[in-house]
């Protein structure tokens, strides 16, 4: 039996894509190669560079975004680099992982999966490296496992207190248009981000938006590469076009949901999720749960990770929640594996849809008998009628 | 600027359309004289009569519902033949109106916003009728406007009573598949109806189900008709052909709803929207504001009118929800103008829906200062996940 | 089995509606009776003048074409009156048959299924009626059973030579956005048009356009109407609203295709037809078949009517080419079934889907053994290249 | 101004997506670790394998073929190793390039841009190379630039011949679902597609299926991987999902499309790709143009490459075409640039759809005065008419 009504999904990304984006991504292919596409080709290109808030290349592949974490690493090291990453939660040990693969030396200079990144610890650990050998800080901006989001600004003071030369490598996968970043102001080397997030996409593009220290370095890397070489997708970008077959379909969405965006202004947009974030906590607190991130300056705008209480499957939870009330959330991911679900609250949602994913919560809470206070929805609710 | 997220679109009807029925309404146009068009044609002129429970035949309007009104009435009434109409509300009384353009003598036997058509008044005013002037007793099924559902079974029990052999007409515009109708089992003689209420279709087609009385009388109803002529439409559709231009579109969509109606099981729907309309009853009770229905079994499974307290603008507040929180709720028609809102609860909703779009409304009723009692989400949570 | 590829619907109407307008009519339903749909109907209702060339008012009904015809009768006429007809075909005659239905008196005045209404026979008739007893003459513009064209600038001169005040009431439901119509310029009183044909919409809209003696006639005319009143509608109109439900996702649609035929200029939409008529007409003549038009004057931009060879079955030419090239063409109605077979050649197509079409006639007519010529085709690519 | 009716998309892929499919593409994303994704998962990650005609693993990635050249060799392949690449256009050259960048050894063992690849060439260079040091033989099945289709079976023959043991690796990007390829009984141990071909999906999927040898290779390839990993990729496969975020909407468009390739049956589309190149070589030697593929058991059924006579530009053509007929011709690539272009005739086309496009063609080379022969679309249909 196919539920009924609206999905509610509420995973932190893929994220509810907005029906007009959908139609655009369902208008006939074009040729790759033609005017038409030069003309799109040259619009989303230049538009995408102010998500990034950058004037420099921004690299768009037909992949996810994983695609991306490496497409980042083999264009600007070579075998054997070291590159610190600090491990924030699931997608940070995964991008380290990734890195060990191709051939990197990653190493893990913090650990914490309540918090964002501690510039501390990233100063301490750029200063003791005197030789430079560490080539690359690769840090995830919105934890998508965990719901932390690191402050990138702090990151680049701290680089910049230990006078280290590493290139700085963020993740905003699930940061892109739901958290500000600022990657010129930010001395940020190359953000890499994926389309089904904040973007409001389906799945299958994602980004390298590319610095000129970056592009630099990218000029003597050793690692091996070719379907994420920088130089050859920036070379055919100048005229709109891509060296090989690009997404096309998601090109056309990626039009759309650019000039609403824009439409919108990227500050309502942070301003937004800021908001639907500060509503869910409220809620997650009123219930008497615990939020997985424990930093309050590190709360996420993209989602929220709520620890179930000892003795509680978190995953037997979320199955109840689908199948009675039609909502997907997030599953814990690795070591909070049933321990804690995520609800995401990005994207394009309203203060309703949200009230709705909380109540949800809500009853589901009490349907699988976690011991928890009612009322979540009513404090969400009293915030959001008071800043509407 | 335009909105964030889902519009939430509570009028009671037109009701949101299923994406996938959107999609099948956006195929291709094809021949309304070939094969492909005759298999579509006879798939849905065969299905539509289980959502009437009839056997009898149903004809299909390129028209809105008002349409259908006309239609009724034109293919089985003469110049001058009195009808009587029950004055359940505003669609009830443009019906009447309706009727008397037409040249016909509508004849109004009661009147009452607040509840259902009631049955003593049908009998006794039957029974009063003793030369049978009366030719038929047209009665609305759902007042859209009010919220009351007349218990159509009852009336026919009082027509019998009375012995009258006036027709018995029955507009289910907004009651088709959201409140249960039996026409061959309650005696109906024809029913009324639209697509862009409980069929969640889009607006655009409308409905004369035909029993063999009405049929019967047509042959000699002296009202002049063409477009709405049942003769000609009932010949044609026996090779699931029309006798002009079908709203093709329309019925893509209507042979892709009823597929998923008919799997889902009528009853199934009917109870999804009394507990929904349940649900709703209950916030409201919870506010302190009250129903304008004030008879409990004539309470509707579509709709819900809350009357706005004393001094209280009902549109001024719709104008908030719908600026505020991307919702559209009903106006009060007519004589409840500004009085009153209308909450609908039909179609493709679900319990996150209704529970987005309750909490609209109270977060609203607080936002225009309209005096109540908060916890009207909670009680209909309460409800929902006890019941779910 | 489904057939491959794109179905080629070269009937003359419904034509194919370009994909962007489909997806426009995709657009979730919003509530009609708020301000977002006050724009809508304000933007459709101010637009759709241009179509028309006047600036008087248009009403749309969710109706098919034929609702039309009947709205533009019953809201000028009243019982008995006089109507001329002349019968360029059998919608002219199923317009004088729905005349006489509604309780009218149609004359025909002239029958020639071979051209476009000849004023002369006009200008007779009407000179003839010395008593003014004819109160309106109904001519249709393009004939979709027969693809002749009336030239209306010399109708409406015959109508001033004969110095007579009868109503001009004109269907254009299949010439609108194909042929040339200057409503205010020729003096028309009533247009009466559809939605599926020229306009590249789905079947469903249709139209009045109303002139100022045709709405003086309506205040006094006798003949019953409700739905088709245009009263109602003209007044609810002017806030961009309308008196019942209107069929919004044809109005988002009709939106689109306005903005795209404004964009490109009637003149040059006219003109393009004009090019695919000549074309399809070289191409026929080339196979030596004869056009059931045999006035070059009346020719019509929309469709070729072609007759088959004595003894020769039309319907299962047709059927063949529908079978094997998956191409629907029109068939011969009335008193010319089986007789012939009509080419649309309007709406969304270009030079190469009506050389494919040609293409697919001309194959055809070999496969089943219809004595021609071969080199349609080439002719036609002559044509349209030269012309290019 | 944008051009009128349908773009005839005849390039060599991307093909035109069939309405149904663009549809499916546009449903909402799912959470792509739920059940309902699971269910959509088995089902492609299954039937996909009919396409390939093999029993083993099909990788599906989010990303274009050039995407799965690279997989191909990176997973199954050593530093330094070398590859035996035969150059029989463009698109091998660029894949014996990618090698290189990856830092592996390719030698071209013959170059023919008029023919499908010499399996005695193969066969000499395979004995030749006695110590086996080439570890893999890289094969173009369709050669998307010059349009000539290398008989696999006869390859597998000459390594078999040869009695080598270097793994047989084959991209069939424009030929898959386009010309016969039976992995398994052919003995090829990689197979590498695209999505916007034959399959008629937007670009945006590509795949790698794998066979047991190249599996087995895997296991101690020395390159490195991370996203292109097939071990990951076919683990998580077996129950449905995707190690990293899937391509969720192409994904949808794949399951629709599948179910429709499977119905038609294979051996049915790739038939109507025979007969489509026929009809079309038939035109361009009726025009009098040479193909460039001079060899005929090579011919493809997937484009056909003509050769502009010496001294017409063959870019300044197709620009004529674009502009004045709406239609894309495939270019002209590398050391033919300019000199040829070419027709595709692939995916959801029909016999009206390609006779539009010859026509097309045929009037675009009288436009712009090439010496050439017209009747190359009677020849077609002459063709196309016998055979249907």
């Amino acid at each position: 039996m196919r539920a009924h009504g609206t999905h509610f999904l509420q995973i932190p990304g893929p994220s509810p894509v907005p029906p007009e984006v959908l139609a655009a991504t369902s208008r006939q292919v074009i040729d790759h190669r033609g005017p038409a596409f030069g003309e799109l080709g040259r619009k989303v290109l230049g538009d995408i560079k102010s998500v990034f808030k950058t004037e420099h290349d921004v690299v768009i592949y037909p992949s996810s975004g994983t695609g991306a974490w490496e497409a980042a690493l083999v264009n600007c090291l070579s075998p054997g680099d070291r590159i610190a990453t600090f491990e924030t939660g699931h997608f940070a040990s995964l991008w380290n992982r990734l890195a060990g693969r191709l051939g990197l030396d990653p190493v893990t200079i913090g650990s914490n999966w309540r918090a964002g990144v501690d510039p501390d610890v990233v100063e301490d650990a750029l200063r003791k490296d005197k030789n430079h050998e560490i080539k690359a800080l690769c840090v995830v901006h919105n934890e998508t496992s965990t719901g932390s989001t690191t402050r990138l600004e702090e990151i680049r003071k701290a680089i910049d207190a230990a006078g280290h030369p590493a290139l700085f490598v963020v993740d905003t996968i699930s940061g892109l248009c739901s958290a500000d970043l600022r990657m010129d102001e930010w001395g940020i080397d190359v953000v890499v981000a994926g389309s089904q997030k904040g973007l409001m996409l389906p799945p299958g593009l994602s980004f390298n938006a590319v610095g000129p220290r970056a592009l630099k370095a990218s000029e003597s890397a050793g690692l091996k590469r070719s379907y994420w070489d920088w130089a050859e997708m920036i070379a055919a970008n100048k005229t709109g076009y891509f060296p090989y077959t690009p997404a096309t379909n998601l090109l056309y969405g990626l039009s759309s949901v650019l000039d609403r965006l824009l439409e919108e202004g990227l500050d309502t947009v942070f301003a937004r999720h800021e908001r639907h974030a500060e509503a869910t906590r409220r809620a997650v607190q009123a219930w008497g749960l615990e939020n997985l991130c424990e930093s309050p300056r590190h709360y996420s705008p993209v989602l929220t990770t709520v620890m179930m209480p000892e003795g509680h499957s978190a995953d037997a939870y979320r199955k109840v929640v689908l199948e009675k009330f039609n909502m997907s959330l997030g599953s814990g991911l690795s070591k909070v594996a049933d321990k804690v679900f995520r609800i995401g609250h990005l994207g394009d949602i309203n203060d309703l849809t949200l009230t709705g994913a909380l109540a949800g919560c809500e009853m589901g809470l009490e349907l699988v008998g976690v011991p928890h206070q009612r009322g979540g929805v009513d404090v969400a609710m009293s915030y959001l009628r008071e800043t509407a």
